[in-house]
């Protein structure tokens, strides 16, 4: 029995603002993490974090000391649900949430440290500790309140139960192929038109057949980006466009209109993320191409009703602004039950790391199918963590150290720590 | 002109779990406020605040502070949506709510504190500062991105110029008769069956016709005291109940089919209170019970859904979770447009000495109607502010002094300080 002795955390923030990196119709920030260090009387440390975008890592940092209490002494094998519902449900914390903002990143970050140091200590990479897993271990873990009008747990044994069949060949087939992915690294709205064709060439000639760009700035920009991307791609590639939230509903739908000659495969975000009606509407007027969204959707609730009123045809899950590997598994089981493909959020810091591990196991024990499967993939910051991901012509290959991939590297927490770090100072 | 030249901020707590006041099926905590003061060029304070539950009251002040940057320096006649974006559209703060949680909730109480100013500037109470003020002006203060598929500025206009007829008659009868209220003081969970008793006959005899209790313990628990409120008020009083989100949809379903034989006026936070959808089927099930829910929903984009998609029928919404007074005006206009009446969300610190101002100026500028409309009273801490809430039999009296009524008892602050004020040292 292993038991949880302390918890660290730092505060980490790359300098990606000046350059433009990850810019678009929102947002435009130093790439952070909050990034949490879970030490253990078994020696072993499991480590989190969760994505943030600059300022406001401080807020997460000081979520995450607040949740500390409910942490330490807390054993690895203690019952799982209850051990999510005691930060989730805290009868004083919750308040300011609920399950959603900062209180609920820092609790992804901390369970996600959790799940990481009980996949070390099983000597397996996270996608194969799951995999492994019984169906009832995994709904052990799963908080069916809130959700069950839409998926019972019976209906998610069945399917976990229909993903043990098959999936040594699926397995076999990943290890030989790889999982397919796509590149959002072309066309941010703050690099110029000779810098998205040069980027989308390069990666066209790297492999990739599916590129997103950025929308939401003048239509007339969106346009002519658009028409760069799709002669440097050809008819065949796929295209995705990404709004990033900023337009109205009807916005949307009048400037997809405006979008549809180049083809898009997804757009992804098209207004506010808590608008599930809205993308409701937004998915049947730009239909058949797909609405995606959920790097930003708070919790399993706001995906379940996505699901119910089939406003979206690709979910985005993020591996850590929801509350760590129990709720992914919720909404895994969810798109599975509603057949909508899981195409899930990365980029960032560490995103591709930990999102490689939820797209396999996905594929190997729940949605069991790479029809419409791909992983965002975003060339930035891999240099940071000891177990980097590895693609190759546009798929990334299996992770296979124990644990999550989210171990950063010392150097790089100390020298990116804000605001006494060097890079910083 | 008047310009924000600093910003301070105060966590501050009062001891409140023990006691069992404020406990639900949800929370038990210590009630407290993200204080919030700007000062001014002009010697003026603005203050606000955010309520919250205690612990993680060191995160919305975190929140405050990360916000600060964007505030001093402004103008208090800067363009208004401009600067709320400023706040909720911050290209690197945005990421971890967005316009949810702990940083909308301290975008709320640095935005109240703004208005305050002006208001106290302007030498009128909030409400008659805003009911004062021409559709144009109070319509530049609203944020219509992601909520005019709803609600289009020319239809709000059209509801804040109807409001201009008849106001005068309306203020002289608040004046008369004072807002309607009801008591959530007589039926907290942690409160045991005598007490609950000895409280409902004490309300009942001070004038309180309508009454709240809180459900969601073992269904046995809630009929029994459901039974015994009814039978203290009789069958004419109104009964409220409140489920504060612990139920999954279906099973709000049936525990509301067992609690009908009491007559219950409105269901509260029946679920979780980003679950739409579910509000939806609850509300179709249990018709003519009225659904009520807002104290925790994030912003306009939820409530625009719930009203949509005829979710609720008595909109709940509350001073300062989210944005403050401008976002609070987009509610109000969706209200009016979906006939559905506001009953704004207080207790807590400070609740009812904000939303009063609110239910007075819905009632005189966009809801012009008091039918169903009554204002949540709890007999809680009004003593640490310097112009509490005055009521007489079971309603509230018109507040008259300049600004929000927010400003707390400075010895209050002091004294309940955490963690160095003497009450916690």
């Amino acid at each position: 029995m292993t038991t949880i002795t302390g918890v660290d955390v730092h505060d980490v923030r790359f300098p990606t603002a000046a350059a433009g990196d990850g810019s678009d119709s929102i947002n435009r920030g130093d790439y952070s993490a909050t990034y949490v260090e879970l030490t253990t009387d078994a020696g072993v440390t499991g480590t989190g974090f969760t994505f943030t975008n600059g300022q406001g890592n401080e807020i997460t940092c000081a979520a995450v000391r607040a949740l500390a209490p409910s942490l330490v002494g807390v054993s690895l094998s203690a019952d799982p649900l209850a051990f999510l519902r005691s930060l989730t449900a805290h009868p004083q914390l919750r308040w300011i949430g609920p399950e959603k903002g900062a209180l609920h990143m820092a609790t992804g970050a901390v369970v996600n440290a959790v799940w990481d140091a009980r996949a070390k200590l099983a000597g397996r990479p996270m996608w194969e500790y799951l995999a492994s897993m019984s169906t009832s271990d995994l709904l052990a873990c799963v908080d069916f309140r809130h959700i069950s009008d839409a998926l019972t747990p019976s209906e998610a044994a069945a399917i976990l139960d229909r993903g043990l069949v098959g999936l040594d060949d699926r397995l076999a087939r990943l290890r030989d192929e790889g999982f397919p992915s796509y590149t959002t690294s072309v066309g941010w709205l703050g690099y110029p038109d000779d810098k998205v064709r040069a980027l989308t060439k390069q990666a066209y000639a790297d492999g990739w057949r599916a590129m997103k760009m950025k929308v939401g700035g003048p239509i007339e920009d969106d346009v002519r980006r658009a028409a760069i991307i799709r002669s440097e791609i050809g008819p065949d590639a796929l295209l995705m466009m990404d709004a990033n939230q900023i337009w109205g509903v009807d916005e949307a739908i009048a400037n997809m209109a405006r979008l549809a000659e180049f083809d898009p495969y997804w757009i992804e975000e098209p207004t506010h993320p808590d608008d599930i009606l809205g993308h409701a509407k937004i998915q049947e007027a730009v239909s058949p191409v797909r609405v995606a969204t959920g790097e930003v959707a708070a919790n399993r609730v706001i995906f379940k009703q996505l699901l119910q009123a089939d406003a979206i045809r690709v979910m985005q899950v993020d591996a850590c602004r929801v509350a760590g590997v129990p709720e992914v598994l919720a909404e895994l089981l969810l798109a599975a039950k509603f057949g909508v493909p899981v195409c899930p959020h990365a980029g960032g810091v560490g995103l591709c790391e930990l999102v490689q591990h939820i797209a396999i196991f996905d594929y190997l024990r729940v949605g069991t199918s790479l029809d419409g499967r791909m992983v965002e993939y975003v060339d930035h910051l891999h240099e940071h963590f000891t177990d980097p991901v590895r693609t190759r012509e546009g798929r990334y290959l299996l992770p296979s150290r124990p644990g999550y991939s989210s171990d950063m590297v010392p150097a790089s927490i100390d020298r990116f720590s804000f605001p006494g770090g060097p890079e910083w100072n």
